[in-house]
Formats: structure tokens, sequence, C-alpha cells
């Protein structure tokens, strides 16, 4: 898709020099230096011929067959410089010039120019401003980065181009192979979408992992991104997660970064890995490169030192692994050639003075235990081991084998030859038990994402007509806070059980209001103007007889003139007691990136301080809902707790699922919660005691 | 104290070997190759010379003045050696020599021996197996190890001698230079406690670094870690946190791991560094030894690059660390010399053409900027930057400076003689931004231990007399499980309201007493075989009339009759329902390592599903209960939500240290909570709803 970019035929650098130093005199330098098949050609109307190559005037008087520019001159001369590639034929640049978006409202509009000359001439741009592009698949270093990768599989593309030059730079000492390095600037034309998109059908990358900022476009990206991790794995660092991090991220590329949660709930949702760090991008990027996945959870370990085994251990059950048991029949194998003091079961201690090859046989017979799906192999340097042969043993008994196994061998001066020995054969290796257990992790969680069943989005029968019109009438008299009772009528068209209830305008109404829906009621306060109604003292509840009525609907209403005097009182709501069931939240905030977020958590008033709650996208399937609830700890109290009877969690999940398909429905829908809603164990009812609904703009009209 | 390991006149090697490859061969080899000034004397009625020294049959037959001998012979023989070096007056002995406790019931033998050996002699030993001792003040190298570190300030101890092979190896690389390296072993005699305390008197260390997967004795080494730590900090790996880790220590050391959180107490209480891994080890230990202390939580970031700044913010806030403000006059001062482009505010970035002296000129105005209090700088390296002069840069900038600096040259080949120019001048490096950014908030972390107000524990008046009485009479009766009733008389008797009651044994008396306490009433059943009333249905709350109490005296006891069936039921009491107040839990359990731990948390049916919980170790200021309180999400309920009032926090904080106080007056309290703990907003009353105390054994008898 983008194989002018990866595998092009001929390529001219636009603003070539003969300047040692100069960026355009070190992408001739590195086109011409890795061995790329195809003619490079400089363009400088100044130069007879730049490093033995003949110089062209300008683009139009290049021969034919160029499919590729590399464009480093002023930025007020790229556009135009993209309209004669366009003439020329060439359908294909990489803008390294700086001095767009980055540097203010000048530069956006220059931005926006080279965007209509992309558009008017189909020329496809890579950038601008960024360090360009190295595809090894064709010893191309489109770049100019002070250093070139080893063939690889991992592609690396990354929205800071500095972060590429450090990456290039830490790569060739450890010698991690690229398939692609791409370093995506602006993203004036091609950006994340695309490429990990055109990476997917790339069959020399096994692995995609990037750096970014912002994402272009959420809900697109999302399902690219869905279809490519079907294929291979995508790992992300998402930069600028916290206010600090975003307020360093705006002023860094003018774009502003979606929140933390948003990004995490679409990021899971569409199966890509998220890398916490630099550091843990690479440890994951290694491991997916070189190993098979983890089938499941139970891992042993394999060490000659019991101190790095027990940190092993602890980092295995902290995230989430299981440690895996060692059949007797393996004991007694490993046992033949083990001293006494040896440890046989996990972790396998093979002792300090274990010399190079026992690590081979005990991984051996490790490796045919069926009861272990990973291994992780530990090594301290003491004083008698070979450390490279024990790696060429470890390397050895790995071969041709379909379990992860990652290595850790701690120190550095005596183990640094082991290691190398290890990644130049595919062994990934960490500095700490930690790191290879986590990296592990990573391979199970990519394992998991790829057994998830299809998924199915269920549609309820609805009555969209009801909703559209009480959002319209609440949008045309400018309410954007829906009231409680439309706000219900919304939630019963969508299936939902809401209490019994009148309005009352004063309280002879309100006593036969409360005598015909039937003791204890519950009193609201209705007014457009009061979104907080227990804190401005508008709701009683469990009123349990006439005289209670009256006393409370006075005293709401000489209260409320106190604490809210310009607020419109429209009277009361009188409503059935709903005494039975617990309480829980269940809501959704639009999100500007990625779309409805639902939320569902611990209702009632501890919603707010206790913020024990989970996120997912919407749409959302019935196993996504029950997720949900499983990331809760108020799962266990809806599980029931003192001999409680558990509530009925399908239901729980159908009433996420139902916000769910009324925020998919109705796009004006800005916000909604219901808070509590209360599920009862008996009966299996769930209803919405109070809702919310937050309306934003329809059609583009506020 | 430890002067005669750390500083040694004349040292025997007792064990030593001419056979190259043998551990006493080794020793001898390490204690003459690294300039130690003293005589080594090997011990080997074989030889007549090892390595040109003068061998000796046996120790009796050594010149006088050794003292300190490093034992490398058969496990069985070293008991009677170490009696041999008490007649000799050679007061201090590393035994090397493994065979004893690791290995199963006769090493445990022997190593009682070995102790009984210590105390007859005199003789203070550090191991047995251990890899040996390393003290570079004074050139000594009493190990096996291979590598020898450089000198420098910090001092390692590890109860994993594979750890400290692996260390060293590590730190010979990276230039981390070492005071004292120090392999403890089975811990017959010295362990971790006397060593932190004989290093704090050590004018060569600065920083005190282990690894323990165990404490012999927790209250002694909480003890003496809160004097060490107000002179310099200590930072421990705890290994074996989690089961598995558990599990995996015991196998190895045959020493029980402590619970996560009562070390975490324990390690907080005495101002001791937790470090999550060994490289978070090392890289606060670089910190600590390089730079002065975090005065307060404001940081700033210098970068070449957006990227890398992000990240670097990302982290600021995760740790909760803060951004820092720039001053408008700073900012005019860098806009002087940095381009247009360039970002003035924090993070700082310089951009990637800068050239080095820029990091100079930069990194001296925030150094000189009064609301920054430590500052993080990044580079990556670039097409033009001299990595080396802006290291060099850097080091200038900060000579003489008090406030700490961290830096992170992200990449690997172009950077790393620069990280070697920063690492020699005590600039402490990190690999990527996050890690710098941890670093730094370490050095808050122990700076704010050092400012911690003084311990004032406040005694209550109280009535012990009574206390005492009651778990006296629950003990004679084997009853461990004292019963609700004589629970409340003890709380009574520490100052905590209880809400009245009556025992009543058949309906009648359960109406009389009813309307003696007024309704509404709670019952609950009253038997010493029932310990969870709520399940076994004896609890039957909101009780409004005469008919209700006998209905439900006679339910439950039916009820309790079918589920158990065994159950000796003495009645039920009869209890004033405490409707008002927030509902908290305040309890003890007796942690066999640390002592008594502290719990307080969100009380009623909720303690166990939410799990909002903050643990402390008694006896407790007021200050630290209060800090309970900050710990929890429950605080915020205290506080009041929706209007509602908040709770007096002191009479909570009191609550929590009446129980601390119990806890220390009665060590036969294994476990204690109340239940909730019922506070209420107006009155400020503490009542005491439900509460359950076990006792253990008295004197040690049970």
């Amino acid at each position: 898709m983008l194989d002018k970019f990866f595998a092009p035929k001929a390529v001219t650098v636009v603003g070539a020099s003969r300047e040692e130093g100069k960026v355009g005199h070190s992408l001739i330098k590195n086109l011409t230096g890795h061995g790329f098949k195809g003619p490079v050609y400089p363009v400088n109307p100044k130069a007879a011929d730049i490093m033995g190559l003949k110089c062209f005037p300008d683009i139009a008087s290049l021969p034919d067959g160029v499919d590729l520019a590399v464009i480093a001159i002023p930025a007020k001369l790229v556009p135009s410089a993209i309209e004669e590639c366009g003439r020329k034929g060439i359908g294909a640049a990489i803008v390294i010039s700086a001095g767009f978006k980055e540097v203010g409202e000048k530069g956006k509009e220059l931005e926006q120019q080279l965007f209509n000359a992309s558009m008017a001439s189909g020329v496809r741009i890579l950038g601008p401003n960024c360090l360009g592009l190295i595809s090894t698949q064709c010893n191309l270093d489109a770049s100019f980065a002070a250093h070139y990768p080893e063939k690889g599989d991992i592609a690396v593309l990354s929205q800071s181009g500095a972060l590429c030059t450090a990456i290039l730079d830490w790569a060739v000492r450890n010698h991690i192979g690229f398939s692609k390095l791409i370093s995506i600037g602006n993203k004036v034309d091609i950006d994340e979408e695309g490429l990990i998109e055109a990476l997917s059908d790339d069959p020399d990358t096994r692995v995609i992992v990037g750096y970014l900022e912002d994402i272009t476009n959420g809900p697109h990206f999302m399902r690219t991104a869905e279809r490519v991790t079907k294929k291979k794995p995508i790992i992300l660092i998402k930069a600028g997660t916290t206010d600090a991090g975003s307020k360093a991220a705006s002023s860094h590329t003018g774009s502003i970064a979606g929140a933390r949660m948003a990004y995490q709930c679409a990021f899971r949702r569409s199966g890509v890995l998220q890398a916490p760090s630099l550091e843990a991008l690479f440890d994951y990027a290694q491991i997916f490169s070189y190993q098979p996945l983890l089938k499941d959870r139970k891992i042993a370990v394999l060490t000659n030192a019991g101190g790095p085994g027990i940190m092993a251990a602890d980092a295995v059950e902290n995230i989430g692994l299981q440690f895996a048991e060692i059949s007797e029949a393996a004991k007694d194998k490993l046992r033949k050639f083990l001293p006494a003091a040896a440890n046989v079961a996990n972790p396998i201690d093979i002792l300090g003075d274990a010399p190079a090859e026992v690590y081979g046989k005990a991984l051996n017979i490790i490796l045919d235990e069926e009861g272990v799906d990973g291994i992780v192999v530990l090594l301290t340097p003491q004083a008698m081991i070979d450390v490279e042969e024990a790696a060429r043993q470890i390397v050895a008994a790995c071969r041709g084998r379909t379990k992860p196994v990652a290595a850790s061998f701690i120190g550095a001066e005596r183990v640094s030859n082991g290691i190398e020995i290890l990644q130049k054969n595919r062994i990934p290796h960490y500095p700490t038990p930690e790191r290879a257990v986590e990296a592990l992790g990573m391979l199970g969680e990519y394992a998991k994402w790829l057994e998830r069943p299809r998924r199915i989005i269920r549609r309820f029968a609805v009555n969209t007509t009801k909703v559209d019109r009480v959002i319209r009438f609440s949008h045309k008299r400018r309410q954007m806070n829906i009231g409680e009772q439309e706000s219900k009528e919304i939630l019963a068209a969508y299936g939902f059980t809401v209490p019994g209830d009148r309005l009352a305008r004063n309280s002879d109404e309100a006593v036969s209001a409360a005598s015909a829906i039937g003791y204890p009621v519950v009193m609201k306060v209705v007014s457009p103007d009061i979104i907080h109604k227990s804190d401005a003292g508008g709701v009683r509840v469990n009123l349990t007889g006439p005289s209670q009525v009256r006393d409370a609907y006075e005293l709401m209403m000489m209260r409320i003139k106190e604490k809210e005097p310009n607020a419109r009182v429209h009277g009361v709501l009188m409503q059935e007691m709903v005494t039975e069931g617990r309480e829980i939240i269940v809501g959704m905030t639009r999100d500007p990136q990625f779309g409805p977020m639902l939320m569902f958590g611990l209702g009632g008033i501890y919603v707010e301080v206790l913020r024990d709650v989970s996120f997912q996208l919407a749409p959302i399937t019935s196993e996504e809902a029950l997720e949900m609830l499983f990331g809760t700890k108020t799962y266990k109290l809806l599980q029931g707790v003192r001999g409680e009877k558990s509530v009925d969690m399908q239901l729980v999940a159908e009433c996420i699922q139902r916000i769910s398909q009324l925020a998919m429905d109705f796009p004006m829908i800005e916000e909604m919660d219901i808070n509590p809603l209360k599920i009862s164990a008996e009966g299996g009812r769930a209803v919405a005691v109070d809702a919310r609904i937050r309306i934003g703009a329809i059609n583009g009209q506020l």
C-alpha cells in the first residue's frame, strides 16, 4: 500500500547538499551508504555533483521512473515542490523540512497549503517535520539519522523524531533488528492508522511498535488496529497521559492529547498492547519478535541462585501469572544429575556451582513438561560457571520449541558475551528477573486477545421515536440538562423500569399523589436550574404519611428559596420509594476522540468517593459488559455478602448494553448516568431510581 | 563496632588452597590482590606455602595479632575452628563454608553447634554459607568473588551470595563504587540489624542498600533502623512478598517470609525506603550517593526533544511530584539564546539542533530558579550535538549546587561516553526519563522522613484491671474467641461507648429487655460456638415493637437449630439500635514478626468486599492515626458527601490510638476488630456496635 515508501525503485533528494553536517548531505550519504539498489538523484540548482552523483537543477529535469522524493528545503518552498513531484509522476514524498504547525500560526497555514498540494497532486506525504524512514528490506535509509539498524522483524513508528535517533542508537548497540523505522512527524497525510495498515501486509514485519502523542482519528484507528492485531501484535506508548504530560505534549505538537482512560479503553478494545515506558516497549517488542506466544499462565523459573528465583516468583504472582507445578517424573529426572541440595520444585535451583551443561539438561526437561507454558531462565555469574557455554546450552535447548523462554543474566562485565549469544539467537534477554517475567506476561495477554470470541452486539427492541421526541423537545427549549422525569421517559423507552411517579405543584397535590403511589414515598424538587438536587436540599426520602409529606414539601420550598433564590421551581416529583436492591451506577460520557465511554460501578453516594468504577467504549457485547462487572469490587457486593443472595449479573450486563445502544443511537447525548440503579436479588428487577441526561448539538446546532 | 571485619590488622584464611579454582585459593588471591596492607596467613596442614605466602598447619600455630579469620573448610569442622580462633584471640570470623541450615536437619544441628561455639568463644561470625566481605576503605577483599569494585560510599548487604556476584559484575562495568559489600549468609550471629548499626557509624558509607529475604528480629530491626535512617538512608529489597515468592524463599533459606503488609508498615515506620526491584535499588542508591536531597516537590525538565520531555512530565505527575513553574525572568534569560521555536516553559525544550553549551547555560538558569527543587536533564543523540561536551557542561553547571539533578541520555552507542562522564562526576544517569524522575522522587521521600515531627504516643486513662480480669476469665475457660458482651466490656474499659444491652434467655425476657432499652432494638444470638452471627441467621435489626421481638426470637432459635445444630446457645443480646452515624472498622492483627498491626477502613458489610483499608504498626501517634485516615477513600466519606457534615476526625484518630494502647497493654490479644464503629457527625459519638476479640497464649500457656 505504501510500497513507494517502503520499496522505491529510484529516489531523489530535493535539497541535497555538498556540505558535510547539513541534513541534505546526510540524506545522500545514508541513501547511498547501506546497499540500496536503485539510483539516487540529488536535486540542487547550485551544484554539479554531490558525493560523485550527478546533480539535477530541479525536479522537472529529473529522469523518469523516480517514485520517492525526500525533501529537505525551506518550509515555504515545500508545497510547490510537492506539486512539481505530482507533475513529474513521483507519487511519494518524505518531507524532512520543519517549520510547519509546530512553529505556530504561520506554520499552520503553510501546513494547510502542503495538505492542499498533496490532495491536488495525489502525492502521498510522510511528515513534514520528521527524521525520515528506514526500510531494511531494500537497504533503504531515507533519513538523516546517524545510525543504521540490523535487519529484523520489528517495525518502529514514532511521533518524535528525536526518539527515533535515540532508539536507533540503542538498537545498534544491542543488536535489535528492525524491518522499518518510520518518523511520522506532523502527519499532514500519512498517519499512524495508514502505517499500521500498510505494515499489516508487510511480510518482513512481525511486530509493530510505536510512540504516539496523539491519534488523528480515534474510531478509524480502532477499526484498523482491531483488524491488524488479529494478524500481528501492535505495542504502543501513548505519551501525555497525565495533566502535566498532556500540557507538555500540546506545547510540543499543537495537538491535544486525549484522556488517559479513553485511550486505555480504545487500546484494549482494539487489541493494542500498551507499554508504560520506552524500556517496556522494547522489552515487549523483543519477546514478540523472537518467541512463540504463551498458551496459558503457568511459568517455570530455572536459576542458579535462590535470590533471583524469589524475585522472579514475586513477579509471576504480582502480574497475575501462575507458578507451574513440576511433575514428579520431571523432578526424578532432575534429581539424577543435580546435587541433593538443589531445588527440583519451581523455582528450579541448580545451585551456584552448577556447570553450564546443567542449564541445557534441566531446560530440556522443563520444556518437555506439559504443565509448563513458559520459562524464565536466570543466571548469576558465580565463580565457576562458563557463562557463554551456558548461553549456548540455553539456545540449543530452545531450538524448535513452541514455548516461550525469556532470560536474565544478572550482572554486566562477565555476562555480556553470554547475553550477546542469547540475543543473536533470538532468546530475549532482560537485565532483571522482573522484566523477563513481565515480557512473558505480554505474550499471554496477546494470546488471550487472539482467542477472544467473535463480538456480537445485541440489539434490543426499543422506542426510538419516543426518545427522539423527548430530546428534540428539550433541545428546542435550550434545556441541555434534561429533567429527571424526561430522562426517565427516555430510559423507559429503552426498557428500563422506573419508579412510579407523579408531579405535584403544591402540598395538597403532593399528599394525594403520595396516597395514589403508596407509602413510603420520595419527594424531589423539579427545577431546570437545579442539577444537584441533594445539595440544594431538594430530596427527601422515606416519607411515611400525609403529614410528613406536607411538612417535607413546605420545608423544601423554604430551603430552596434560601439556597437557590433564582431557581425556577415547577413543583416536586412524588415517587415510589424503592427500598429493596443494591445500588449501582451505569453511565456514559462521550469522549471527543473515541466516542461513548460507558461506566459501571458502585452507586449511591459512594460513587464519587470510592470511585470503584470500570469503563469500556460503546458499542459493547454481553461478554464485555460482564468484564466491566468483574473489573470492580462492586461485583463482589452484587454476588452478595454475609448470606445475601446474588443479583442476576446478566441483568446488570443487559442494563449496560441498553445504555450502550442508547448512546450509539443518539449521538447528541453527551453524558448520562443512572444513579442509583437498584438491582434486587429476588425477582430480577433493575429500577432506575434517579437519572441525568445531558445533550449537546443536534446536527451541529446547539 | 564490627571493626575487626571492616578494618582488620591481620587476616588468616583457614582452608587456604594451592589449587586454582578452589574457594580457598580465590580467597588468598583476593586478599592479596587489592592492596590490603596487613599480613595474610594461609592455614593448610598439607602445604608449605601458597602463592608465595608461608603456610601454617593450624590456627594455634599462627603468629599473634590476627584479628579476622576467613574460614573455608568442610562444615563439620567449622565449630571447632571457631573455638580455636577464640583460644588464639581471633575475635572475628567470616564463615564461607556451606552445608548448614540450608541443607536440612543435619545442617541445622551443625548451625546450632556453630552458634554455641560463637557464644562460648566470643568470636563474632559473619555467615555461614556466604560469599564473604569486601571493605574498600582498607582494600580488603575477604570474599571469593571474581570482581573487585571501585571505592565509593554505597554499602551493600545481601542475603543472597549469588546476587553479590551479580551486583559486583554490574557495578564494575558501570563504575558504581562501594564502601562495603557484605554477604550475610545464614546469619548465625551477625545479621542485618548489627550491620546497619555498624554501617551507621562508618564514615565511608553514605547510603546503605540491601537485599533481604527475611529479618531476624522485627522489633529490634525497626528500632535500630529508625535510629540509623536519621543519619543516612537505608534502601532495601524485601524479596518473597508474594505467596509464590515466599514459598520460593522458604525452600531456599528455611526462613518463613513475613507478610508483605507488615514489612511495608515496618519499613515506613522506621524510615527504610523499599525498592521494587534490583534495578530500582541501584537507581536509588546512586542518586543518594551522588546528589543532595530534594527539598520540595517541584521538578523542572530540560530536554532537547519533545517526546522524552512528555514522558518525564507524565512520570512527574504519576509519582506525585509537581511540575515547576518557570519564572518570567528566567524565561526571558532563556529566550536570549534559544531559538524562537524552543519551549521556555517547563519542560524546557532547547530543540534538537542545540549545541552542547546550551545545556550548560540553560541548566545554570534553571538551577538558580527558586521555584525549582530538582531537575531532570534529558538528551537524545540528534545529528549535531557533541554528547560528551554536553555531559561536561552539565557537570560544570551542577558543581557546588544544592539541588539534585538526574540525567537520562537516551540511546546506547553515541551516548555511552557522555554517560561515563556524568557517572564519574557523580551525576546519576538513568536509561529512561521515567527512572530518573522516580529516583528524584525517592530523595523527596527521604527528605520528608528526616523532617517528620517527634513521635509522641498519647496514653489514655483506662481500666486495665477490668480488661485483665475479663481476658483471664475467658482464657481459663479456653474461650479464645471472647464473646461480644465481654469484648464490649473490654472496649468500654478503654473508653469506647458501647450500645446499651441486656441478655435475654427467652422471648419474654427479650420483650421486657427491649422495652427497658427503648425501641428500635437489635437482637443477636449469644453462643460461644457461633463466630459469624449474621451468616448463621443470628442477627436481626430494627425491631420496632414487642410482637416483632417475639417473632424474631422464635424464628432465630428455629433457624440456628437448623444451621448450627451443635451450637450452645446462651440466649440473645438485646441491644440499642444505633441508627445515626457512618460505619467504619478499626481493628488489630498481631503480626508474628512485627507485633500489633492496626487497621482502619470502611466498615459494615463493605469492609470485606471493598477492602478500603489502611495499616500501621502499634504504638501509634495522633499524626500517624490521621495518616491512616488520609490513606483511604473512606476519609472522604467521613468528611461528608452531598451536604452531609464531616465527622470529627480527631475522634476517629483517638479510637485508633485507644486500640493501639489496648494492643500494646495486652500482648495476649491476637486479633480484634470493632465493626461497625459508628461515628456520628453531630455530638461526636463513636459507638462500638459490634466487636470481636481473639486471645492467644498467656505467659506461654494456651
